[in-house]
């Protein structure tokens, strides 16, 4: 499972507080924690709280890589900003932009400047787009499927390999009431949009959100993304310092036949770098 | 989720002792453990110890009944060792009969026999079919489909309601190296069955023999659990007396919608007597 490590993020009040003292110690820290618990990739999110989104995005993309080569995933809403990032970037590992809807409520082809960033920023360059467009996050399974559809679509009519292309269902917080898309309805998705193109486009979720102010977190994490993972799932921002998540992330692997059993399974999975 | 619990079992060294010893505690306070823990049926499974199998079933059942009025699920592939225990049984809250495979190697209609003892046990017994037939535990999904669909068909034929059909997809251990019926080969087929009768056949399997000889078992169950109750499954002959398992029996309920979350979604099921 190609996981992305989600805690250099400025929502996080100890990056936050590290980006306001500029303290490079603080997120090179966390980047060789994370890498080190198995991470795939390490989300880059600069939050809310920096005035100057560009610059701080730089600065914590310089301030990683003085620490580690683990490839990165910027993070931003903003195409300005990840922009900003790639100017600094060594993506010869791959880079993942994170993320964009398939358009604006304006209609804005949002997702076409995406797919041109990734192309510039080389072979490797991978986007993360949202099942979700001008009309916002869909409330049934059907218009959720229809949207990754029109994703993948814009991504061949622009040559953009679907092994590039990361599909985002959005979890929402089961805390919050709301009929149509529950959980089950995500993984019911799934099992269709695994199949919009072949070879498959990857699907990811920003596993955390299901659980936002929820108890139980970490529990409600883990049993969503073996669930997922049941349902082609192969790919999740998630927090790869929770070891219990880890162990369900290497099981899982090896129930759905992607790792052979061996007795020490656990410990063969965390310790051999993936893709 | 209908959680038949697996521990009156004469393979466990306990009750083995327990039933040489004609040991009434030791089997009722498993009987109350197991209630208390959240079992919705009791399994009473002799081993392969006693001679006197019928003997041994009815002692269990009775040892059982003088404890507590949980339902059981009467285990055993000798039809005359399932009467034995319908003989002196209580069904009025239910019965499970555990369990027939479609036929026999000589093509005896064993499900037949089955069949027959639930109508006669009353409206409220239920028998589980294992997906296995002449040849034996079918090595691909397809064929695991099309038994479960002959399963179906005589279960309709007898006018025996689908709703009193428990189909075990079966489970083999991870640790045995077995291309073709891996675990998320059996997730697949259950895609299928769940759709082979409307209302739907229950599904259920042995889950604990997924981690049979493995390290980790407790994580194994968990995993796989919480992927199958997202392809449908809605009981399982499980450990109860896990606690992290519950939690995960839980927390999955809660995912799919059969639940509905507060932050006491954990002590509500268990503390909520299920059907």
């Amino acid at each position: 499972m190609i996981l992305i490590a989600e805690r250099i993020n400025g929502m996080f009040t100890d990056v936050k507080k590290a980006i306001a003292e500029k303290d490079k110690q603080v997120i090179g820290e966390l980047a060789k924690k994370q890498t080190e618990a198995g991470a795939t990739y390490l989300d880059v999110n600069v939050g809310t709280a920096a005035a100057d989104q560009e610059g701080t995005m730089q600065w914590l993309v310089e301030s990683i890589q003085e620490t580690c080569t683990t490839p990165l995933c910027l993070d931003s809403q903003k195409p300005g900003v990840i922009a900003a990032g790639l100017k600094v970037i060594n993506a010869k590992g791959g880079v993942i932009l994170n993320s964009t809807p398939l358009n604006k409520k304006t209609d804005e082809e949002i997702m076409d400047k995406y797919i041109e960033m990734a192309e510039q920023a080389g072979p490797k360059a991978s986007i993360i787009a949202l099942t979700m467009d001008k009309n916002g996050v869909p409330q049934d399974i059907d218009t959720r499927v229809a949207i990754a559809a029109e994703i993948v679509q814009k991504a061949m009519e622009k040559g953009f390999d679907s092994r590039r292309l990361f599909i985002d269902t959005i979890v929402l917080p089961v805390k919050v009431p709301n009929a149509q898309v529950q959980p089950c309805n995500i993984l019911a998705a799934m099992d269709q949009i695994k199949y919009l193109a072949d070879p498959a486009p990857h699907m990811t979720v920003g596993l955390s959100n299901i659980s936002q102010g929820a108890t139980e977190r970490s529990l409600i994490n883990r049993v969503f993304l073996a669930m997922a993972a049941s349902h082609g799932l192969d790919s999740a921002i998630v927090d790869v310092l929770d070891e219990k998540l880890m162990n369900v992330v290497a099981t899982a692997e090896m129930l759905m036949n992607k790792q052979i059993y061996s007795d020490s399974f656990l410990k063969v999975y965390t310790s051999v770098k993936k893709p």
